[in-house]
Formats: C-alpha cells, structure tokens, sequence
C-alpha cells in the first residue's frame, strides 16, 4: 500500500547516497531500514513535499503511470527497485519459480507507461540478472537489490557525465529554452537537460532560462521551476507556445530537452511540444539538443514512428490547474498524447554520458552505445 | 462606472438587431433605453454569464484592457462605441470643443490594447466623421451614434461574407485546428475563423474541430468550445502544444485563425502560438488559413516587424486557472507576451469579406482592401 510519509528529518541526512540536490535527498531512494523504496512524490510540488512510501511493486507500478515519480531516467530506476521488491514479495522457495513471478511483476511494471525505453531496459536487465544468477532464492533477493542500487548510483554518475559533456555546448551569457523537467526529479540526482545547465551555471556561464511550463501537467512551471530557484538559475516562466516568438526576437540562443526513447536514426520521442520547439528553433537557426543516458537509446527501432506513444486522461487537458476545476464546458472532451517525435533532421545533436552524437545518427549513436 | 448586470430577460429580444447567436444577443450593443454599452463579459465564460454595462468611454477603455471584450473587430467596435459615449459625456457647446475633447477620448481608448489595428481604424474614422460633420454639437452626438451602430452592423455582415469565401476552403470531412477565439465573441456576431467553420458545418460538411486550449488565458478551452457546444460541432480540447502532434500523425487537414493585424506583405499578427502552430502545418503541407475582416489589413506597415507586441501581466502565466492560485513557485517570474508574428511564407491564404488573397500578398491582399 503507498503510503504518505511526511518530510521526515531521518531522511535528511541517511539513507542517502551523495552527492544529493534539491531537497537534501534523491528522488527515488531504497529505505534500508524499512526495505521500502520512498520517492519525492512530484504531484504536489511545489506546494507540498511528501515522501510516498512504496511497499510493494505494484506501489511502484501506480506511482509510474500516477506520475509520482516522472521522468526517463528516474522511473528506469524506480522499476529496477520495483523488481528488487518483487523479488522479496514472492514466497518462491525456489529460482526457477522465483524467476516466473519476476516475469510477471517486471510486465506489470513495463506497462505502467508505454513510451519511455528506461522502464523495459531497467526491467529486462534486472531479470536477465537474476535468469543468469548462480545461488538460492534468497541470495537473488538480496543480489537484485544491489543490482537496483547499483543502477541508482550509476544513474547520478551517469548524469554528471552527460552534463560535463553537454555544458560545453552552452556559452557565456546564453539565454536557453528548455522543455518539461529533466532535472534531479526526472532522474535519481542531477538530471539530464537541466543537469547541463545546471553544470554550465556551475562553471560561471552567465545564463537565463526560459522555462516552457509544459501543458498540460505543467512539470516547467511546477518542477523545474522548483528547481531552478533552489539553484539560484535565472529563469522565467513561459507558455509552450510562446518560445517561438522569443526566437523570432533573436532572444535564444539554445533549446536543451531531455527524451524518452531515442531511435536508430536520432528521432526524439519526449514530452509533448518537443517537435513544435524543434520547428521554431531550425526556423531561426537556434541549435536543438536532446540529452540522454545511452539506456534512453533504443536500437531495436529504425525511426520514432515506431515508438508507442500514450495517451493520458483528457481530465488532465480539461481540469487545466490539476486542482479538481475545471474552466472548459461542462461536456468539454480533450486529448492528450503525452509526447510527440521530432524528427532527427530537427536535432542538433544529442548529448550522451559517452559524448555528443552528431548527425548522421545512424552511424554516430551506436558508437556512443556500449 | 463598470456594471455588472445580471443576464435580463429584456435582452433577449430587445435592443438588437437580427441575426443574433449564442446566447440569443450580440457580443456588444448599444442599449437605446439607457444609452449605455453592454458587453456580454468573457472573462467568467463559460461558467458565468453576465453583462457587463459600460457608462462612459473610459469604461469602455478598462474593459478592453482587461479583456471582459476582446477580438480584434469586437474591441473595434467597442471603441466606436466608446466615441459615441465620450462625446455624449462631454459638456461642450461647440463642434471644435467636442472635437478637442473626442481626440483625447480617442487617444485613450486607442491606447486600451496596442496591437489589433481594428481599434484605431474605428477610433479613426468616427473622429474623421466628425471632424467633416455640418451640425450643431448635438447633432454630431447623435450621428456619431448611428455611425457607431452602422459599424456594429455592418461587422455582422462582413463576418458573414468572410464566412462564405472561408467556408469554401473546407472540405467535407476535414479536421481543423482552430486557435484562440475568433467566433462570435470575437466579434459583434458570427465572428472570423470560427465564423468559416460555422458556415462550412451549416452546408451540411462533417467536420471535427482540435480547439487549441490558447495559453495563457484560454480563449480556446473557455470560448470557443463554449460556442461550439452551442453550434453542436464536434470538437475535441487540446493543449497548444499538441497540434504538431496530430499533424505528423496525419489527422488534421486545415488550420484556421484571426489576425489583430495584417501587414502589406502578409505577415500576420495574432494570439501568442500563432507562429509555432503555422510552422508545424508548413511542416507537415497543411494549409494555414487567416480570416480577417479587411479593417485589421494595416497597408501603412511594410511588414510585420513593426507592429507593436503588446506585453500582458506576468500573472496571467502564473496564475493558470486565473483563479488567483498559483502552483508555481512564490517567486517564480514569467513573460506574456500577448501576440506573435506569423510570417507570410507559412500563411496560405488570407480570407477577407471580400475575397480571398493568395500569395504574393504584396500585390494580392490591397486589391482587396476598398
């Protein structure tokens, strides 16, 4: 059962693998006292911070696709937690029935949401694990664990990587729209996109951002927002159809997102009104970047046409501030595809953790790939 | 004084003039038993609906300003009122005393909103009528009041016309996205855009309307779907950001919006996402159509680099639901600008009352600006 657990002062400072931003902790952690997984949970923010205590995997399933925890690299790592749970839910005597029940604890995680790649990679990884595991049931137990945990702290060394190679793409003075949160919320510390900027702030470039607020669950205005004020980063709150008329102004300089998935040949599945950023920043030659960890990259499909893309709840289209009100008609219906594919002709380049891929993708991506 | 008049049922069918629609009155008109404006007030649509009395040109002037009206052939005829108001207001005895005193009522109702030209052109040639008016002060008072309502009426033919020229633009079947508000609200009646598509479901042509949402004061989410409810088209609410996405998946086969203002080479100014949304229907070869009555044709500007942007309060980014609650951070900054500029290259065509202009514009559209 998920439970709330009120900001508590034990968390401040255990439990906790450094280095650790935002709030003092990362955002999805294992609680090695309770042997429960807690996560930020970004729902609230940045009203109310809350911990959710997830006690099993299917806590973690409802807090992938509740959104909870958001963000590729971060429910990559939640999923890997949730299989590690799993494993210690199960009462398999036995590896070969242990193994079964992960199968299907690790689909029921994968389904939690269909687009970003780390869920299925996060997942299949911790079960080929445990599939090629020599030992008892018990001991798989605890070897998934410190696979998870394993793959939490790569996660934030992964980012700082990334952001090292991605911050020399940004210069002095630059003015950097950026869209959705790729923070240290979207992952386990640091982030992605905003983990770049966040490194290129760090080194003493003088920088502003425009924060797209990212309709329609406004995780710019709400989460990076939140986190651009804890930094000290200049920013200023736009809606996601304004970012072409600061570009027609000659006032950007760069637009930095994060993904969801990466194909073959370098087209970006990422939060809605990616592509609509990406046609106005080539249409006033403003460079586009996509920063990913290599586990976003997903060879198995040739294009993004390939991608499952979700479809959410119009409620979060029609109740616009998520507060339980609603604006439009009363019989108002709404879509809401919760990201779209920039072709990779719009992308500039993509910064990984082993280095920049720029076009043509098809060649250059696998050889970031390892 | 600003007045907020309960919905009256005297309304209903007094003081207007035939056709009349969505809720059985015009946008604004003159009340000849008070001889005040009365506005329906769009800022509480569609949960509220209320009236909004107008007693004197300054109240006219905060009501545009605030947006209890708004549209570029609304907002208008809203300041021809308002001249017709401020020279009942004033006391003076002599043409040229009223003259002075209409200059400087002029000025400030031309200064409520920069942007739409449709303000200055009514403010422009009332002020012209009445500096050629032969006539006592009291007789120009008069006349600068059927001069008024003759341009209330005559903007309800015009949209009408446009509608007929624009409506053949679609074909049965099409989907449309449509942004902001351009239907009758927009206007006295019927309205520009939203006119077309009206026109084009009355012939009797299946059609299905994506209603951009319009960030950051949901014109599209509130009005418009208001008044498609009322119409009984379908329609479906997205957030600004999502239209590329329907595009590239092959589902839209027009786009259509207004214009505050149109330059000689036709550029388009219009609701903020006008821009981005134009380039992600070039991208994709759909046609981007802007409806406009031939007042918001400005062929004094070259291009549309010299229309003025009109910059609104941070609040109404901030502030989502314009509930006065906000879910971003205490000191969150942000920009609104009100208006972009699309440039003429992404717009298809440009439907008039009298006709349709395709490229190039510079020598298309002033054939058709009598």
């Amino acid at each position: 059962m998920l439970r709330v657990i009120n900001f508590a002062r034990k968390y401040r400072r255990s439990q906790l693998r450094a280095p650790f931003h935002v709030s003092a902790m990362r955002t999805i952690f294992w609680d090695y006292d309770t042997n429960k997984v807690m996560m930020i949970d970004q729902r609230l923010l940045p009203g109310t911070f809350i911990l959710l205590k997830n006690e099993s995997y299917t806590d973690i399933a409802s807090s992938i696709s509740d959104m909870a925890i958001r963000g590729a690299p971060a429910i990559g790592v939640a999923a890997a937690f949730g299989v590690a749970l799993a494993a210690r839910e199960s009462h398999a005597k036995t590896l070969r029935d242990l193994a079964v029940e992960l199968v299907s604890a690790g689909n029921i995680l994968k389904a939690s949401r269909p687009t970003a790649v780390n869920l299925g990679w996060a997942v299949d990884k911790l079960l080929a694990f445990a599939a090629s595991f020599a030992g008892s049931a018990d001991d798989v137990r605890q070897a998934l664990l410190t696979e998870a945990q394993k793959m939490a702290d790569e996660d934030v060394l992964i980012n700082q990587r990334m952001a090292k190679h991605g911050a020399e793409l940004i210069n002095d003075g630059d003015t950097i729209v950026h869209h959705c949160n790729t923070g240290a919320l979207a992952a386990v510390d640091w982030g992605t996109a905003l983990g770049v900027i966040r490194t290129a702030w760090e080194q003493g470039k003088k920088i502003h951002v425009l924060v797209d607020e990212t309709r329609p669950r406004l995780q710019g205005a709400r989460l990076t927002a939140w986190e651009l004020e804890q930094y000290g980063i200049p920013y200023e709150i736009i809606s996601d159809n304004m970012s072409g008329y600061f570009m027609r102004a000659g006032k950007v300089q760069k637009v930095f997102f994060g993904a969801d998935r990466v194909t073959a040949n370098g087209d970006v599945a990422n939060k809605i009104g990616t592509y609509m950023l990406a046609l106005a920043a080539a249409d006033n030659n403003i460079p586009a970047y996509s920063v990913v960890p290599t586990s976003t990259i997903d060879l198995s499909l040739a294009t993004g046409d390939l991608i499952p893309i979700e479809e959410r709840s119009q409620d979060e289209v029609l109740d616009i501030q998520l507060a339980g009100e609603r604006v439009t008609p009363k019989n108002a219906k709404a879509r809401n595809p919760a990201f779209d594919v920039t072709p990779a002709r719009l992308i500039s380049a993509i910064v990984t953790e082993n280095g920049i891929a720029y076009p043509p993708y098809e060649t250059n991506l696998k050889k970031l790939v390892k």
